[in-house]
């Protein structure tokens, strides 16, 4: 793969290339571009987030996006699809794999450093997490994953706190309180089930964890086929079943569906955070199943504390489907309907989460480190929160609105444009003069391309006169938003009679140099 | 790979574990973890770079880590090393790679949306990148990169504005004007040299190049060997040579020789900005050769009108080993010495450097897009900058001190403690209840590796009289320090006599809980 760089020909011809057969520019399938106000957007959220993560007393930490693979594992839900995982490389020692989540590679970290840090170790990380699955609408091989985790307790007022922090974060991102829902349970209470029904192979009580997990996408028949001998989805991908008995899997379907009435509800109304599912049949019949709804109650009695007792609530089907969780388990989800661009309502899933780690670092160490932790899921958080009026009202600031562009009449008089971008520049103003090599009506439509909201016209006249022209486009297309917009705008008539050219002469004003930072400013 | 979260044990339990053979928690070679201080200074420097580029009148872009491997090839400078290159990865259709930089796929997002976006087209991206190469001391496998580039225009004026907008944003980062410089050449002379020499294939004028880039590193004899037979390293490792005759490497080695005691020289006594190498005598041996000498004079009428044209100097040996450039090349020295961790001065390398790159976007398109770009070390800058006194003392607040810690006495009081902690947070000071598992006396050591400004003991007495307990650990550690620094502290002997714990009673308070914040900002 060589480049026209040389030969007999000089480098910067660049036609040498047009006889060869030219690359698409295409994108690796999963994976997506992202520009414009999405990302300033994105920065506003990420320094929000850090800010709120710093003031509950995070620190933070970054590690890198390859770990050797046998130390992060790989305890992904969606281990049993074909083609799933991680993405893994052959190192000249280990085979080295890409993160698939934040919170394997801490307790990596943390075993390494443990004699070293605080315990607990109170740490956040904004990180961009990598999983080789199917990709689908939304869904991405790629995403940015913030983290905050406790570790080195296995106090429930820490999972508490867990909670109130992912509740406080969307508010402060700009979720209204009634926009967004917090789902907790227990593993502990689940696996009890589990313990009652005699479900002890380590790889059956996972894989039945998973299939549960999937209930909202694939509804109760979809479970009931996991829980059995497979399921074939649409695509015709069959993934095979967990292989329980009959009985087994009539239990759980029927703890999914009495308790699930109760969630549905939840979706529409949810639930007083104090009132518990009927869940007295299960009391008593394992002590795993008891521990959990301790644990619960211990871990609404601190969230009942907080500002977001409402938002904070019980959700006993909720199971969640990474292998690691060992207690407390709790998922945010938006209340309101996303749309994708087409318009069309989504299924959106759920915009973090997280839970109770209790033997992730004791991989490593004989040192018993428990620890919870919460992931929020920044991509969507984005596209969820982009479709609220709310937050555009508060966020105005953030449409991005261009340079202000100085147009080049004449290369040679640089040195004179150049004034004008020190005095813009200096009064943290956006601004360029125009480097490409287009005319003066190829400098216009570049503005407009970029959403410059003037472009200053100093032309031999204006450097003789010290002043200097400057073109509002905002105000022109306000303007011509409002004719299309309104057909019964006062000037309408006299406005088109005037013609375009003529119209936009308008929005322009010749003014002294030592007033351009000021006219400028008022216009933005 | 399972956790023991279930069977006939709790999933609680994670003594389970012990038994099992122990992973190591080591790093993946070449990788590093970061945190701290070091992370919100990073945070505070990409803020820094990326408002700068704003001003600029660039936009933000954020394309994947992944590419289609053909769509960016490997353009890298270390190619001819064993080992080296890129992570690939294969996908259900292609070959996909980690990106080596984020030059390349910008030119395959560019030929993709060439209709819908402006011309020239301005963009900036921060972005990790990936280099399957030797790790050495301060070189990892991974890193960050922050670019700006103008793609779609020929004109010098945008190559200029390149090394002006390195140059400011180095200044705002906090180097001073005198430490650092922006070296200058252009690739069209270089290759110009080579046309004169009858280097024609494509091969040998990027070995040569390459070559020639190493010799900082490897001297004039190590350029000898690299571009006649070969060159053993002291590793061992063999890289073939360029396969040059005599009297062409005499020419190469010549030039590099007559033009770098003007580097040398420029290290510690950088040239006039004017002030050209004495290169008369290749002056009409080759078009090229005076085209690229045109354009750097054009280039230097354009820096010369900004406040940094003293730091943008012309460097005659720079050729740079990135295969893509086709004219202007620059790149950005720190002009102190840098050290290691061991406090010894290491070869630091450039902090960021860019050029013109004509070709790479018609890899894709027969339109062309010629295009240019800077591009910015972060990691290594960072390095850089925590070594100046300077920078610190503008930057104190970067200090961070870890949150205000709340102990706990009882935990049937945590509603009570939980109100201060509203009072501290409502007023945007970072804090916590303590929320492991240990004792006071573990509580307050925690406090101490939080690097916590102070704990607040709120116990029975304090809640029965409304005022809470406030211990100033930033002050018993600045005091502790001085004791240390200063023999005549006037209060040692008395301090002593108190011993540790009567000394650190002195730095606490008790007041009303309505002193609160007022009493906690005070100390911070």
């Amino acid at each position: 793969m060589e480049l026209g760089v040389g030969g007999s020909n000089p480098p910067c011809c660049t036609k040498i290339m047009s006889k060869e057969k030219k690359l698409k520019p295409e994108l690796a399938s999963g994976f997506i571009d992202r520009k414009g106000n999405e990302l300033i957007l994105k920065d506003r959220l990420i320094e929000i987030i850090k800010r709120n993560f710093q003031l509950y007393g995070f620190e933070p930490l970054e590690t890198p996006g390859f770990e050797i693979s046998e130390n992060i594992g790989k305890f992904l839900p969606d281990e049993d699809r074909p083609m799933s995982g991680v993405f893994g490389f052959k190192d000249d020692k280990n085979w080295i794999s890409l993160r698939y989540d934040l919170t394997a590679p801490l307790a990596r970290y943390f075993a390494a450093n443990e004699n070293l840090i605080s315990k607990p170790f109170k740490r956040y990380q904004v990180g961009t997490v990598w999983r080789n699955e199917k990709p689908g609408p939304g869904r991405f091989k790629e995403f940015t994953q913030i983290d905050a985790d406790i570790v080195g307790t296995k106090n429930i007022l820490a999972d508490a706190d867990m909670c109130i922090l992912l509740a406080d974060t969307l508010n402060k991102c700009g979720l209204d309180k009634n926009e967004f829902i917090i789902r907790v349970s227990n593993r502990k209470c689940f696996f009890g089930i589990l313990n009652w029904l005699g479900i002890s192979s380590e790889r059956q009580r996972i894989a039945t964890t998973r299939a549960v997990d999937k209930y909202d996408r694939i509804g109760i028949e979809g479970v009931t086929s996991l829980l059995g001998k497979g399921r074939k989805d649409k695509s015709g991908d069959f993934t095979k079943g967990v292989g329980l008995n009959k009985k087994q899997i009539k239990q759980i379907t029927g703890y999914i569906e009495e308790n699930t009435l109760y969630d549905t509800e939840g979706k529409e109304n949810f639930p007083e955070p104090n009132k518990y599912a009927p869940l007295g049949q299960y009391d008593f019949l394992d002590p795993l199943y008891d521990e959990g709804q301790k644990e619960l109650s211990n871990f609404f009695k601190n969230t009942r504390l907080s500002e977001f007792k409402n938002q904070i609530v019980y959700s006993p089907t909720l199971v969640r489907g990474i292998e690691y969780y060992t207690g407390t388990i709790f998922e945010a989800n938006l209340l309101f309907k996303v749309k994708n661009q087409k318009g069309q309502e989504v299924e959106f899933g759920s915009i973090g989460g997280g839970g109770r780690y209790d033997g992730l670092v004791s991989r490593f160490t004989n040192n018993i480190a428990p620890a919870t932790g919460v992931s929020i899921g920044l991509d969507r958080l984005l596209v969820g929160i982009q479709q609220r009026d709310n937050f555009w009202k508060n966020n105005k600031e953030i449409e991005n609105t261009g340079p202000v562009v100085i147009c080049v009449f004449d290369e040679k008089q640089i040195a004179q444009y150049n004034k004008l971008l020190l005095l813009l520049r200096s009064s943290n103003i956006n601004s360029e003069i125009y480097c490409g090599d287009g005319s003066l009506k190829a400098q216009m439509k570049y503005a407009d391309k970029r959403n410059a909201p003037a472009v200053i016209l100093y032309g031999d006249n204006e450097i003789k006169s010290g002043t200097v022209t400057i073109k509002n486009l905002k105000l022109g297309k306000e303007a011509s938003a409002k004719i299309i917009k309104r057909e019964d705008w006062t000037n309408i008539e006299k406005t088109e009679e005037l013609g375009e050219k003529e119209r936009s002469k308008s929005f322009q004003i010749t003014t002294k140099i030592e007033n351009l930072v000021n006219e400028i400013k008022k216009l933005l």
